[in-house]
């Protein structure tokens, strides 16, 4: 793996700038750095998504819905190699002061000729889930 | 990126051949698999697990407690280039006739000189969540 440096704050800071767009209800700072072959898991689906046509018909459905007024990308690690980097971090969104939710991400980005593009976005809830389901 | 070929199915196998293992108590399967710096995160920890000792000592606290008797890596997907491949697949697995869990899984692997090695593993459930909590 190369050491960190200007390719890995680049990522870091364009997941930023996208954050920063969608805790304002705007999908479209994923949209324009997500590949054509983006895949895409989040809790609510049932079905992992394939390709940007239905990323984008998804994200169009949440338009202005999403609203966060504080958020914080915490720990966050670039695994970089090629022109492949995993940028893995927890986030923390907070609307109400009661309304916190904490979440675990990895996304992929491939440097296509573009530039760097997410290939891959997992979302999931930070654990332990209620109701103590475990693991065995 | 590459047509699918010998590799896309050289990662599927090595994938289903770790999960038969981890379905029989046995974690090892992932561990030979896994890269020094890998990371992971599922859905019981609290913080993604940064490397390949404190995912060892995670792994080993589970041996021969986990026990599923059938299990379905479904709609695998493989998306690779260079030395880079992203597998994304759901998993379903059952133990006793009403313990079904639904999962969401990616796994990032990378082309070290040992081989085909995973650098970053995300489980979590397939939703929507109970309790009907919405993204907005």
């Amino acid at each position: 793996m190369e050491t960190r440096g200007t390719d890995d704050d680049e990522i870091i800071q364009l997941e930023k700038c996208a954050l920063e767009r969608w805790c304002r209800g705007d999908p479209s700072g994923f949209l324009e750095i997500s590949a054509p072959d983006v895949v895409y898991f989040d809790p609510f689906l049932e079905r992992r998504l394939d390709g940007l046509p239905a990323l984008t018909g998804y994200y169009e459905s949440l338009r202005g819905k999403v609203s966060a007024s504080h958020f914080e990308l915490l720990h966050p690690r670039v695994q970089r190699w090629g022109a492949a980097a995993v940028l893995t971090f927890h986030f923390v969104s907070r609307g109400a002061p009661d309304d916190v939710h904490r979440w675990n991400c990895t996304e992929v980005y491939r440097r296509d000729p573009e530039g760097w593009r997410i290939v891959q976005t997992h979302w999931s809830f930070t654990g332990p889930p209620r109701g103590g389901l475990s693991l065995h």
